[in-house]
């Protein structure tokens, strides 16, 4: 039957069901351009280590691997590019777009910065610092994206997918600041109190990143990461950290264990790498289960409306041969007309149940996402009105927290919600 | 310039904000459909009035008064669906539309009961009971577009202006509802206990809603509210309230003051229509003021892009022509090429600030519909698992708050998350 004829309560129902399609394929081209980005984003990270100890100038050798590290994430950039071409921001698709677009846009012109920093990089002008610095900013307006993309996913099963792995792509992130950090404090030979205060705050932001993850990923990216928190490296990584805890400017170690350092958490960094594919094959997985479900349930939708299109376009046929029908016992909407709207109502019931339970799914996983971003700018609020540093302002919210017994999320809320000047629970030192 | 050939940067810039417009457009169909839904609403509330009074015997001579409503309900759902003809579902738009569709597939699948039910009505083939209950179920599909619209809407001002107004809706609708309670509590001399616990819930939730939609109302708005309150026939209604409440079936009144209750009610309801019309017209006019906003700023955000895409390409040009940019001792990054990332970025900015500002917003607005749809959902758990009637359910919720010294809504929210049967904190009489 053709959809025009269609009563227009069919209409709409069949309508209902193509826009969550069209929103699943627009969500699966988002999450194919995520994995992408994740690719590159490890590609940035190796290349951030890289430039690092290559402008410690401990490591002059090292220029070659460099240009090669360079290479592979210039590559990467080019795919994600190519993915963006695709994406094409004149057709805009089914979903707003708004917030996901600007992130785009502010990805994409940090990405711009990148061949002026590789020749200061390889040309000796700037600082480890700095260009830590601009690394770090580039792969937050990377993994914002990811952000943005879990957060306006429309699928529980696929948002899930996004927010662990946005979970784990942050705490990697982490893993490798917190690798820039011990390279940069070897080899000065010890760790500033500033620096130890930043490692703490880089581990306790990974531990709580990889806590989220794991509330969302599969079993199976579950266990690899079991397997890399259980590994030998991962214990030598540990006992190094406690030896940069104990390094004070009168109490110096060999610059060298630098060089293990940054092999032990490169050997960390690049295990976290595989669970990191494992939660991106999950969510390419998760992507085409959706869509065939929604593919599948759109077909026999359509032809049980097409039935019962059928079925009332007869019904109608029927009440044009029976002019009395309304001094009949059971009007029209009795009898066959009654059965018609009775299966269409169970139709709409089952619908409207199932939305329902998709929208308490992804409240749960959003709500994850809120979390952490209401974290993030109460830090944001503390570094601005206090002057404190990122550790610093991280410090008192958890110090806070501990105080009055609240969750980290809760005293971040009250703070934004006061938006007013915070008491000092401590001193910042 | 051809944007084909603007940099990545600024084609997303562009494309977030035309986005952003595509989004509000479509917003603003579905506020237009909005309005003429809650004038179909309260033309239905009239004609259900009407046929309580038709019904109960007492106005036989009202049966032209009676079709007459009936017409002008049938003109206005004829409008209601010229308009969804135009909404179109083939044609999507930019926003997932699942869950609005699904609520209007619903809301067309009652108004096709309709025409059944008039029949019925006038050939005396139903009670008042089951008339009314059929088109509080159908005025209620109705409702739920509204609220779906408000819950989707992405303009935080015009979603304030819709969950004002869903509130308004809903709290009419229950005038409404408490109206043709009287009607057939008086027509049969006294009101049973039941009815009179049902009397204290329609008042109560009466309450709630108008208190909400305080909230979010236009100063305009509230001062007509304000003025219905304190008007005489308001306070004529409210004593003949306090009457039901004191009858019993050993004290019984005269049936006619059903009469005047009734002709009260109209009066209360009539003049709640002009808040009503007053809230439509503050919708509308939040759109246009949106869309104008938004158009002006695409306008310009369109002009400022184009003017840094061409200081973008002649930078461009300029490096052409200095082949040894490298050896000198700016890269291109700096220099003009730094201005003009300067200028990107701090539109990406403003434009990031923005778009956090208006999740708050929103955020907020839709605060208060999740409220009221978990009260409403932790009504219905009772009802099904417990057997209490809806004003039972509502009662038990109002007394838990009121025990454990909690709002409705946190009560309802942990019901629902234990989701076991509850205990009991009364009997249910």
């Amino acid at each position: 039957m053709h959809e025009r004829k269609m009563p227009a309560t069919l209409r709409f129902m069949l309508a209902a069901r193509r826009s969550e399609l069209l929103g699943l394929e627009d969500l699966a081209q988002t999450c194919e351009l995520v994995t992408r980005i994740s690719q590159l984003v490890h590609a940035l990270q190796k290349e951030r280590g890289y430039s690092n100890l290559y402008l410690s100038g401990n490591a002059p050798h090292q220029r070659l691997q460099l240009d090669n590290l360079s290479q592979t994430a210039q590559m990467l950039e080019r795919q994600v590019r190519e993915d963006l071409e695709r994406i094409e921001p004149d057709n805009l698709g089914s979903a707003d777009k708004t917030r996901l677009f600007t992130r785009i846009a502010y990805a994409l012109h940090s990405l711009d910065e990148l061949p002026a920093l590789r020749r200061k990089i390889r040309e000796h002008r700037t600082s480890m610092q700095d260009a830590t610095a601009t690394l770090v900013r580039l792969i937050g307006g990377l993994l914002a994206v990811v952000f943005e993309a879990a957060d306006t996913a429309v699928d529980p099963a696929i948002t899930r997918s996004l927010v662990a792995l946005f979970n784990f792509m942050q705490g990697k992130e982490l893993a490798g600041q917190e690798r820039a950090l011990g390279v940069a404090g070897f080899a000065s030979g010890y760790f500033t109190a500033e620096m130890l205060e930043r490692l703490e705050h880089l581990l306790e932001s990974q531990e709580r990143s990889f806590e989220t993850c794991s509330r969302f990923a599969s079993p199976a990216a579950l266990s690899l990461w079991h397997d890399l928190c259980a590994s030998d490296s991962n214990a030598q990584a540990c006992r190094l950290r406690d030896i940069a805890r104990r390094t004070r400017a009168e109490a110096r170690v060999d610059p060298q264990l630098g060089e293990l350092w940054f092999e032990l958490h490169t050997a960390r960094i690049d295990a976290m790498k595989s669970v990191e594919t494992c939660l991106e094959q999950d969510l390419l997985q998760r992507c085409q289960q959706s869509m065939q479900r929604i593919r599948s349930d759109l077909h026999s939708h359509r032809r049980l409306l097409d039935g019962l299109s059928d079925m009332h376009a007869a019904a109608e046929q029927a009440k044009l041969f029976s002019v009395h029908s309304s001094d009949l016992d059971s009007s029209p909407q009795e009898g066959m007309s009654a059965t018609l709207a009775r299966s269409t109502l169970d139709l709409l019931q089952s619908q409207t149940q199932r939305l329902q339970g998709m929208h308490d799914e992804l409240r749960d996983a959003r709500q994850a996402l809120e979390e952490r971003k209401q974290v993030e700018r109460a830090k944001q609020l503390l570094i601005k009105q206090q002057g404190y540093s990122e550790s610093a302002a991280y410090a008192w919210l958890r110090q806070s927290a501990m105080n009055q017994g609240l969750r980290l999320e809760e005293v971040a809320n009250r703070l934004l919600a006061l938006d007013i000047e915070p008491a000092r629970p401590w001193q910042k030192h």
